[in-house]
């Protein structure tokens, strides 16, 4: 058993996908053991955003505090809020906009893939 | 994409591991589309206890809300609180007290294995 606080793991600014004003922490990977899965936690802050991207990985996000603007393979908007959650399937397209005045905070797992 | 708010998915009562006081809701399962792992939400209340048991599937949680003791397979125990995480390897016994006055609330999320 590992128990971490979020605080102690090391936030890394995101650049992948065109994100702004975005940051991750991994908070348990399989340098904390064998599992076939990641958890991280993503803060996105007021006018941020992680730009439209796709990959084999499927996701699952709960939103933790704040709302923002998911945007799906259709050009479809869906406002999301604390205590939603987001299932986003494999190779599917999707981006996030903080369109908010507050940051918005999320767990988001993905699989290891052999 | 499929975005869902918790209290639109059933909570049910668990009651295996000698569970007390504790539900469960299967936020977002094999039924929502591909996925290797399923993401849940539970509920201990206050007095209430997941016992100790173990199964080949690790966990990884994070706590929403709360308090509450961890047991681990060496009979320690752990303390954790809004915003830890827990990562249970496979195979490794673990159980949960909610030894305070409100309620203990976190996310498990546990892999499909073939």
């Amino acid at each position: 058993m590992n128990v971490k606080y979020y605080k102690d793991v090391e936030e890394e600014v995101v650049t992948k996908a065109n994100s702004t004003k975005t940051t991750i922490r991994w908070l348990i990977t399989k340098e904390d053991g064998p599992m076939h899965f990641a958890t991280r936690r993503f803060k996105i802050k007021p006018g941020g955003k992680i730009g439209i991207h796709n990959h084999k990985e499927e996701h699952h996000i709960y939103v933790l505090e704040g709302q923002a603007e998911f945007l799906d393979d259709k050009g479809n908007k869906h406002q999301v809020r604390k205590d939603n959650t987001i299932f986003i399937p494999p190779n599917e397209k999707h981006g996030i906009n903080n369109n908010q005045d507050t940051n918005f905070i999320f767990i988001c797992i993905i699989p290891y893939l052999e």
